[in-house]
């Protein structure tokens, strides 16, 4: 039988959701309204908590979408916070494109497929 | 050996690929013209019959995301139908953005993963 | 214990991650500045190597996006480059949409999820 944990579920989606070996986190965005590093920070650290309620973390990322809703401008900002926060020896696949997002405040979404540990 | 079962292909894609315990439907499109309301509904029906022919529901999807051709104007119109529709105990992870897609017409497209029941 | 190989990284990710069964590759882009024809087929043509780094190849994929800058010019194009690369008798999942890419000269991305064979 199939088993499925989700976590952390409001009205539209759940946060997190676990099948097998695999973990799926929602497109997460800031809450804070600041420039693309304040946003790419908190969105990280937002994905470090979603990781550690399911009991993973960073070091088993498997693949990761980024969407900016300006590439142009915010690219080079974004990647100065990813570098900071994700493991040189242990980095995901990625995607990074520029999409608009629900809120025009909002200048980046993560999307994260990850592995239980 | 891995097995991976295809349903409902044409020249260009399987509308359904299952893998393991994993299900993959194509990004769906509405074949009815009309406003987001009616666009989502399709999509939404469609993704239950693709559900149903690879032998699972709504109740076991996994991630989901939403491309919409307006975000601004159509994100309240594509979350009233989400909401009829969505069990709110058993929601899947979620991403929505603004991507334009291959036909001016098309509102609305949605790319699900799943779970075998 | 969850198992995770990741292949030719760079400072920022991997274009290859296999987790169990499932092998994530890598928004993957063009090299060569051309036409959408010549972008895709250098995307396709890496990325039957990045499979073939995985143990795997074409006719395993699972679930493929495709990112075009200019979907109205380009969708024709791209599909007609698809068309002689992907194995009618085993096609993916595909969604195409309209994004756009870290440089102005990229015409167009694709993520693969394929399976170990």
């Amino acid at each position: 039988m199939t088993h499925i944990t989700r976590i952390d579920s409001n009205e539209r989606l759940s946060r997190v959701v676990i099948h097998g070996d695999t973990i799926y986190i929602a497109g997460i965005t800031a809450s804070v309204k600041g420039d693309i590093v304040a946003q790419t920070r908190d969105v990280l650290q937002k994905i470090d908590g979603y990781l550690a309620t399911a009991g993973s973390d960073k070091r088993h990322l498997l693949s990761v979408q980024i969407w900016l809703k300006d590439i142009t401008a915010d690219f080079a900002g974004m990647n100065s916070v990813w570098a900071e926060w994700a493991p040189k020896d242990a980095l995901p696949t990625r995607a990074t494109g520029e999409v608009h997002l629900a809120s025009p405040d909002l200048l980046v979404e993560i999307i994260v497929t990850a592995a239980k540990i």
